[in-house]
């Protein structure tokens, strides 16, 4: 009877097993895909392109068992050679190699410049050609990037005692209503898309206390702009037990605390390809939404125009402002307008025109909306009422007030736009793998 | 200027707090919901729930600041008392109370008897009472447990140097085509749910090498069994510069190994409320898909009936021949028939008839389908034609092989299936937090 009994260490090194230093002037064995063939005459210099970074190979004329024509880049192939010290190489050292055994070959060469070290076509073209521009190393270091967020946001949470849940995608009614839902049909019966976890996130706080969740949430809004995607990720929590809303930006600002670090720490490689300076999270400003506004109109000289709603250049303001006033990357701006939020916030006993909830806006852009929600079965159904809104297909999340619920709160962060300005870049497109929008349905 | 500088100890402790030892005697202060009240007359026992547990406070008349009638089950509180140690309460200490402060209140009790050990009622209407009935102990410590299988999956990939990604689930055209699609209207074109991360996941080895993806997948199955969910959680994971499809096999026995290692090490609570014993994965043993329906025809004496396929009673009896043989709980059955694979699956060079592929069965049900994929665009475009199946929609899928592709494969793990047997049930839907069927749309 045969077994198999877990991960047997391989005679093929990884980078860093490499770069630790113990195989100078040793005989290696490595894999990788072709980045770069530099033919020189006497040597060629042959740059593997491996998960974590390249490394060079040198060819020397009759000193390895194939012929130089023979190999192509976008090859796969795993070579045998000698490690040395280089100082000229890009890691400082280099393989001198003695055989190379061809692993896969492709049919065509590379319909863009992958191994220069920025991609300079337009981005409609790189996301046309996405499935192979992500092999350079500049693009696929910012969704490394992405990774770490999602690491710094889970690991920190789960620290704090949250609990991981999944929730459905296709549901009956969505959370929030509105015109941008996705229809589907699901058996005769009529089904959406989720626009977030909202009403699922609040039922488990009466579960487990404090949830998170990092999943897709769909939303069928019909504009392409910079900042917008249909289908994105959601990085949601939600607390019970809360003394007030500001154990929710506590939390969020715990978990960029936290992120930050872990980026610094363990995807400083990315950070250095990217050339990117993290922001400062060490304290985040927060104010008012009727001062925020009344701040930024005062100082740079601009006209409110809706008292009820931030306007995208009135956010860019804010950020501007507490950059300007206390070199803040961050702002919390609290108390939103009542009319402006779903009828599930929380209404400020002081003054019910505004809301116990914030935006954490983020170098000029809103990454984060939450607040405090209503916990009381009657003040819920209440709000349902004065909004003139159905209770019909809100039964299972009435049921939850209905039986007790603790006074809880929480937020949900866009995973794609946090990345985009951690990046520095302009496009949430540039942060998706694969983005989704009104005429972007591949790849 | 006011700041947010992260999250601040609270005055309200938590259950690990107390239970180290260091508030015995001391006056403490709890939050938590009331799970029950049992008055025996001079005192009364309030037994609160918290996310750790359950912990028992003791009023007596004329100590409390509050009335005992004015406290009920499902209501959430702020505690202050004078913890003791108490042989009889469940963690062996308890709360003699002095305050208490009601945070909110529940306008109905409860429609099911949640404090109760096991909950008895029906699986269907636990289901339409989920929202409320997950607050049973046991019922929750199920999502707990699938929280660390999650956890060990990640982490231990992570470790292994996958890279986690997030593909969309909104798709153009599914990777496994079929009936089993949920369609939806994008923009008046036509779009579908993904299946799988397939295309996503094999495009991703080119950047990546080694990915993973933890998200839901669709399927509109037209029929109800115990196993099978039209919205579950996949846990998938693709991997580059395979030696072979063992590589693959011994990945998925790590990622086990560790999970179960972390389930006992940190999940023990849970371990214990649901009585589990860990399956045991050292080794799995592994048989060839003829073989296996050979064995299991001759021990049981049953005549195969398709040659091609197996049938779920010999999914079963597969598994019962290893576990008594060699008390296996695990089981890796290779080498399935070429045409019951998909078209990227690869053939086995030796006898075409079959692929380097491989499902994982778990005492009696499959929890696993993974194997080889062609990696030559040739060769992949030549099986296409055989099946009579058409390139068009598949451009981008084809575009990674085109341009290089390593040797790789890969596997999908059901996640509800996976927890349902280490949790000894009998019904995926057991282990779904809002589980989607052909008739469940709600909650």
């Amino acid at each position: 009877m045969e077994f198999i009994t877990g991960v047997n260490k391989k005679d093929t090194l990884e980078l860093n097993d490499i770069l630790n230093g113990d195989y100078i002037d040793k005989t290696v064995k490595v894999n990788g895909a072709i980045h770069t063939i530099r033919d020189i005459g006497e040597v060629a210099f042959i740059v593997l392109r491996k998960r974590e970074g390249l490394i060079q190979c040198v060819y020397e004329q009759g000193k390895v068992n194939c012929s130089l024509k023979e190999l192509k880049e976008g090859m796969t192939v795993e070579v045998e050679g000698f490690i040395k010290t280089e100082k000229r190489a890009a890691n400082g050292i280099e393989v001198r190699l003695a055989k190379v055994k061809i692993l896969s070959e492709p049919a065509a060469p590379m319909p863009v410049p992958i191994s220069k070290w920025k991609l300079t076509s337009n981005l409609e073209t790189l996301l046309d050609l996405r499935p192979v521009s992500l092999r350079n190393i500049r693009e696929r270091a910012k969704f490394k990037i992405q990774e770490g967020i999602v690491r710094g946001f889970r690991d920190f949470l789960l620290e704090q005692g949250f609990t991981e849940i999944r929730t459905p995608k296709i549901v009956s009614r969505g959370a929030e209503g509105g015109a941008n839902i996705f229809k589907l049909d699901y058996f005769n019966k009529k089904a959406e898309l989720a626009q977030s976890p909202q009403f699922y996130k609040q039922t488990m706080v009466g579960v487990f206390d404090r949830v998170f969740e990092v999943a897709p949430v769909f939303r069928a809004e019909k504009h392409n702009t910079p900042r917008h995607l249909n289908e994105y990720t959601s990085m949601d929590f939600e607390m019970g037990y809360i003394d007030s809303f500001e154990d929710i930006m506590a939390m969020e600002t715990g978990v960029l605390k936290y992120t930050m670090k872990l980026l610094q720490k363990e995807y400083q490689k990315e950070i250095k390809i990217l050339n990117i300076t993290l922001p400062n999270v060490e304290k985040i400003p927060t104010v008012r939404f009727d001062e925020a506004k009344l701040k930024v109109s005062e100082k740079y000289n601009r006209a409110i125009r809706n008292p009820y709603d931030l306007e995208p250049e009135e956010e860019k303001l804010i950020s501007k402002y507490y950059k300007e006033e206390c070199d803040a990357d961050f702002v919390f701006v609290t108390h939103y307008p009542s009319k402006k939020r779903p009828f599930y916030a929380m209404d400020d006993p002081d003054d019910t025109t505004y809301t116990l909830s914030f935006d954490l806006l983020f170098n000029g852009i809103e990454i984060t909306t939450g607040g405090q929600r209503i916990h009381d079965y009657n003040m819920l159904r209440k709000k349902i009422a004065e909004r003139k809104m159905d209770e019909e297909g809100m039964e299972h999340y009435l049921m939850i007030f209905k039986h007790g619920m603790p006074p809880h709160g929480g937020l949900g962060i866009g995973l794609e736009r946090l990345t985009m300005k951690i990046l520095g870049l302009e496009n949430v497109r540039e942060t998706t793998l694969f983005p989704r929008d009104l005429s972007r349905l591949e790849p």
